[in-house]
């Protein structure tokens, strides 16, 4: 098991036709989600909303080909029935039924395809190391590879499966990440802690800077292993949702290198961030990236329009990880070995590593390189 | 005359060495400058900000090739002696001469050659057509080609120029403008009414979201045509800008296309520059048009991110200009044309209308389409 069936009160299955594909994961117990904050939210996230307020789920149905968005109330609606299908399948109340969508928006959900797919999936929904696959793969659009995290704590566990390839791929849209648990947690202890994850993991991803509709991330405790040191718990949810939220990055449509920009020694961890996120987003620093230039001119031309105060003379900047640290600026000063620093650009990982010399707090970001392969993905191939 | 020698007052030259250029352009009078918000700001910038302040300037000398950028105090020094090689060429003090650099980061100028060329600059500084091409030519980096504007008012004129082909180019920087007007204006005047402009016209106009370290838009008044309608004076200054900002968008790097966002009937100006801003720096919608894919989707779900309060179920969307604009969204209703829509995306230029059926403000961005000759400009070739 490496994903969601390696905890306890998780079953899953799913397939996939073409584009179009529908998952199925049963777990019941208390629930959480955060969502996008595009105001352009798509049908099901507005109906999630309300639904996550009750705290307590018996499994989601998700489908991909659709994503439901732009689609009015009578995308609200179809997202209703739709949760009734899972319902079915999951013999319980509609409103006890999380609900997901990805893929083209401005397009009606195909309700009979919807209720097909899931009349022939329930039956195999199940326990296996192959149930998180299918379930993985169900909800894939852009995406090259499937995502598991499994996360093992002292009595417990947090596994997780989630998609995304851009933050919009091409017509298609959306991170969705479904959590598991088998902690035992309160409803609004689940609620902080999956906004705190989703803070210091999904959203420190940036493939192209664009945010979908859809996103949507669901932690379900199913409670099996009963209560847990919260604290413990904070921190295999969080170690979880970076995993799945780093093979994201490096998954990003077109790219080749993983990009890992660390800020430290800032005032607030949100500054940090901030800049973390500004400088993987930039496009000359992916393009630079891309081909393996050492040009750290662009990390700090990110870094300084990021909306966060600092002071250039005070900063340092490192290239690389480990004995391969290279620094390329010390406390302002150029200090850059531009031959090392191009061989730490060769592999599959770039991490640059910025300290500001001002504070205590920290962030990380991920991204990826920008590769004529996305231009390609996004601009060559029309709907 | 197309750009600078038809303002009364104003004469220039200009010459390029390979990738090191100079400019000068000598004007008396009243002068304002608006500069870069990056926190990491150029020493020619650094020099600027005070030297301003006194509201007079006699010249302008210009390089292109290096930035003068994450320099330390050396650079500001730098700045200052190239400040003083301007003032032996006007004839003036260092204290009455603006200076602005384009090209790499974290190197340091060679004055030596910048006082070679300023000398044989010097002696051709000139009042005609050819002279401000010299100018427009000086201070390019990777531009394609030269930029100029001229507005003739009632009894005054705006001229400038100005180079940009992205907000930064491969190791490249900034955009650098040069307005000029024979108007009399007071120094007050002069920097709110470039201030507005600049917000509405360079500040608008993304190719890549990455903002330089160099920025700088200078407008000296020679007074020559005597006091105007301060009205009428913003309102020709703001066209000249615009026609400059928009000759960027169109020599963005790798650009096919260049993208007018409109956002109309919004609350408030600022909201309605951020939506337009987003939209035209989004990745997805840019590759879109290069592709001349009508995918309208892509334009809601970056306006839907922008952070500005809207009623996706209001909003209204357009495609084209003129006889040829095609209704997308209807408030709120999908009732696109996609044959139409496509067709309307051919040109040279793609035009998008977003109506927020909020307010009354509205707003404008200018873009250009993302293509696979961006990534090779910045990431194939490397330094």
């Amino acid at each position: 098991m490496k994903s969601i069936c390696g905890v306890e009160g998780v079953t899953a299955a799913g397939m996939k036709e073409g584009r179009y594909g529908l998952a199925l994961v049963a777990a019941s117990g208390t629930s959480a989600a955060v969502f996008t904050s595009n105001r352009v939210k798509a049908a099901p996230l507005i109906l999630m909303k309300e639904r996550i307020a009750l705290g307590e789920l018996d499994g989601i149905i998700v489908n991909s080909g659709c994503a439901n968005a732009y689609t009015g109330e009578k995308g609200i609606q179809d997202a209703a029935l739709m949760s009734g299908i899972g319902a079915d399948a999951f013999r319980t109340d509609p409103e006890r039924v999380g609900v997901a969508s990805t893929g083209i928006i401005g397009r009606y959900l195909d309700l009979d395809l919807i209720g097909k797919q899931a009349r022939q999936v329930a039956p195999r929904v199940r326990r296996d190391p192959a149930a998180e696959v299918e379930a993985a793969r169900a909800i894939m659009t852009t995406d090259l590879v499937e995502k598991h995290a499994l996360v093992r704590g002292d009595g417990f566990s947090v596994g997780g499966i989630c998609k995304g390839s851009g933050m919009i791929a091409p017509n298609m849209g959306t991170v969705i990440a479904l959590l598991y648990t088998d902690a035992e947690v309160t409803a609004g202890g689940l609620q902080r802690a999956l906004r705190l994850a989703t803070r210091r993991s999904f959203n420190r991803v940036v493939v192209d800077g664009d945010m979908s509709t859809n996103d949507i991330a669901i932690c379900t405790a199913t409670g099996k292993a009963g209560k847990v040191a919260a604290a413990a718990f904070r921190a295999a949810l969080e170690e979880c949702a970076r995993s799945l939220a780093i093979q994201i990055a490096r998954d990003g449509e077109g790219a080749t290198k993983l990009i890992e920009m660390v800020v430290r020694r800032a005032r607030t961890e949100k500054g940090a961030s901030e800049i973390a996120r500004t400088v993987v987003e930039s496009p000359l620093l992916k393009t630079a990236v891309y081909g393996e230039d050492p040009n750290w001119g662009r990390v700090l031309a990110a870094a300084g329009r990021a909306g966060v105060e600092f002071d250039p003379d005070h900063v340092s900047l490192f290239i690389g990880a480990g004995e391969e640290r290279t620094p390329l600026l010390e406390k302002g000063k150029i200090v850059a070995d531009l031959a090392r620093a191009k061989a730490a650009m060769k592999g599959k990982e770039v991490r640059f590593e910025l300290d500001l010399g001002q504070g205590k707090e920290e962030a990380t970001a991920w991204g990826c390189d920008l590769t004529e392969k996305y231009i390609e993905i996004n601009g060559r191939y029309t709907t």
